[in-house]
């Protein structure tokens, strides 16, 4: 179950992107498992990758080309993470872009993989030999449901949403599509994210605009704490919507081309969370009255990552005394608990460290009872605030995490 | 389910100590729930409290109390947490104090308060008043094992142990009693434990020794990353055994002191993962070859608590990309994964970064078919170390944890 999605996706052609998709094989249930994002020439992208140390090797590759030449492709295969497989799953990812690069007349560099699920097993090249002109041959503009529907692993509905803004006069779209349901605790970007706008921007100022917007969409998600090796976003420009170059964050276009990218890319960043594994809750956990943004963070996650907080969520218990425990282990070591105050929903929960005279178990209960949960603390000590989103951790989830490779 | 664990206590008595129990009503299911631990005139005494900034009102008062006056009587019951409470908490564990001081004839301050239970609720403090006078009427030097039942909330088994060892010539007993089963990552000390010896030990060097001993076994365990708000740790020198007072860490005697507590400590710590929520394993996590204990610990600690490695346990699944993940996720940002390697007990998995050759499947799911499993990693960078224990989250877990309050 997906909290609050059903599914269907309404995603705009972005001028300069086709999208395409074929199937690997050797799965029990057959199904499209290779996608291929194609962008025009003299298209501008930017990425982000995970900061986990056991990093896997299509991210390795892809920061390499990324650095040495501009992206023609990006290749996403669902199903094999090709992570900690050593020197030779970075060659299997090298070999896969010559493959690739090969069949569509480009620079080996120009091809950015990636990759998502198991870990620790290597690909297998002769499945994408094979797939790989059959993707080609699929590719479309009007293909990025089907490029969501691709990347999909233990998703349960694929996740792409599209925006537009004007810029210069020309109407621009954004069309962003996201994977990743469990191990997912960004740290720099989620699971797998492509974005991609018709919109001219220039290079340096769309890297700038993807580090800020996931800085606060898909770094500000957790599902169980666990950042994946195989985090990546990429954020791509086309340029053939026809506006003037937005070249600065002072340009009059600036603001609507950062705001459409944060819309799609907060959207997406819900999304995993609401489809997170198990998830029958999407709760916002709001930490606000802090001294610093960092305590703040520290303050939210430790209560959205907490397995008492989550397990009492999915059960629609309001044990708010498991909020303040988590606000206790992660707040600076001077907090006062005196000062501290905490609302579910709307229903004011803890007043200045004890139980709120007009608190009743009911009030609590009946926030809980909704699908959609608001968190909200107040540190009282300051004006820095974060916000993060994150889901209950119910049954499903371990019987998921517990059966995945079986 | 216990690991390893079947219920049964030898615990020997301490000279000097009286431990003794009563019912404070109001359960569902009546039990003994209100603990007194006498110690004589003259014992040392040296504490650990949580860190977590929304310690509990009898932490607050219990630490109030030891700076004040030679603690005479400890004092815990368990249902209840008196945390959350405000200023009404403190003033109710205070309270609690003067009642037991006024029957037994000591000071207030003599008194130190503990409690566990549910947060956010107060006590009532008639319950007290009743149950104090039988309580103090029961103490008896083979009291503990009834000590160690009466603290109990969700531990499935009582746990207690004892340890001996010779100072001056004189036979010396050290023994304790601990509980705890969720929220339990202690910092500090874990939930509730009190440990006691009849050999006389220089005050200063008690409180050395404690500190010593709980960072390496309390301090050292985790069931889910919650630190609770009401950790405590307490260790008595009565001086009733007559042996030459031990004080100073070069004291021929101190050696074998020490390794007794540590005994007792590390039993009751690894008893609580033993008997951690719904754990079906007990799990040894050692990180060596870092270059610093730091870097060694935040790598064990994430093993130790990722959801997704620790339902991987709950499976027997040998899931070891997930232990991959978790390293990459916490190690230093210039860990080389070329230079790591991990063990399922004696079997090599990952070598130098990758899947070693020699292993096979059914080689990781032999290791994990038991109930006692052993992770090993080696950073290959340095000579430091650091070993965790935990469990695994299961089904059970979440079941204990959703239905905790109901």
């Amino acid at each position: 179950m997906a909290v609050g999605l059903d599914g269907s996706l309404d995603l705009a052609p972005v001028a300069g992107v086709r999208v395409g998709g074929a199937e690997l094989g050797g799965r029990k249930k057959p199904r499209t498992d290779l996608a291929i994002i194609e962008l025009a020439e003299g298209t501008q992208t930017a990425a982000t990758f995970t900061r986990n140390r056991f990093c896997a090797a299509p991210v390795t590759v892809a920061r390499r080309h990324l650095a040495a030449a501009a992206p023609r492709y990006l290749m996403v295969n669902a199903g094999n993470a090709n992570a900690a497989t050593g020197e030779g799953g970075i060659a299997d990812a090298v070999a896969c872009c010559g493959m690739l690069a090969a069949a569509a007349g480009c620079g080996e560099e120009a091809v950015l993989p990636f990759s998502t699920g198991v870990i620790g097993e290597r690909l297998v090249l002769e499945r994408f030999e094979r797939a790989i002109p059959v993707a080609l041959q699929s590719l479309a503009t009007d293909g990025w449901t089907a490029g969501a529907h691709a990347i999909m692993t233990t998703d349960t509905v694929p996740k792409g949403r599209s925006a537009t803004f004007t810029a210069g006069g020309k109407r621009c779209t954004v069309t962003g599509i996201a994977k990743g349901v469990g191990m997912i605790k960004p740290d720099m970007a989620t699971m797998l994210a492509f974005v991609a706008t018709d919109a001219a921007v220039a290079p340096e100022l769309l890297r700038e605009c993807l580090e800020k917007v996931v800085g606060r969409t898909f770094n500000r998600v957790t599902v169980d704490g666990d950042t994946s090796t195989n985090d990546s976003c990429v954020l791509a420009a086309t340029g053939r919507a026809g506006n003037p170059v937005i070249d600065a964050a002072e340009h009059a276009d600036y603001d609507a081309f950062e705001g459409a990218v944060d819309e799609v890319c907060r959207w997406l960043a819900h999304a995993l969370v609401r489809d997170g594994e198990g998830a029958t809750k999407f709760v916002t956990v709001e930490v606000g009255g802090g001294r610093t943004e960092r305590e703040c963070r520290d303050v939210a996650y430790a209560v959205a990552e907490s397995p008492l907080v989550k397990t009492a969520l999915s059960a629609s218990d309001a044990n708010w005394g498991r909020i303040v425990m988590a606000i206790g282990r992660s707040a600076p070591v001077d907090l006062d608990q005196g000062t501290v105050s905490v609302w579910l929903g709307d229903v004011l929960v803890v007043d200045r460290g004890g139980r709120a005279d007009s608190y009743r178990e009911e009030l609590g209960a009946s926030v809980l009872a909704g699908e959609e949960v608001r968190i909200r603390v107040d540190l009282g000590r300051g004006d820095a605030s974060c916000t993060v989103w994150t889901c209950d951790l119910s049954h499903e989830y371990v019987s998921i995490n517990a059966d995945y490779r079986t």
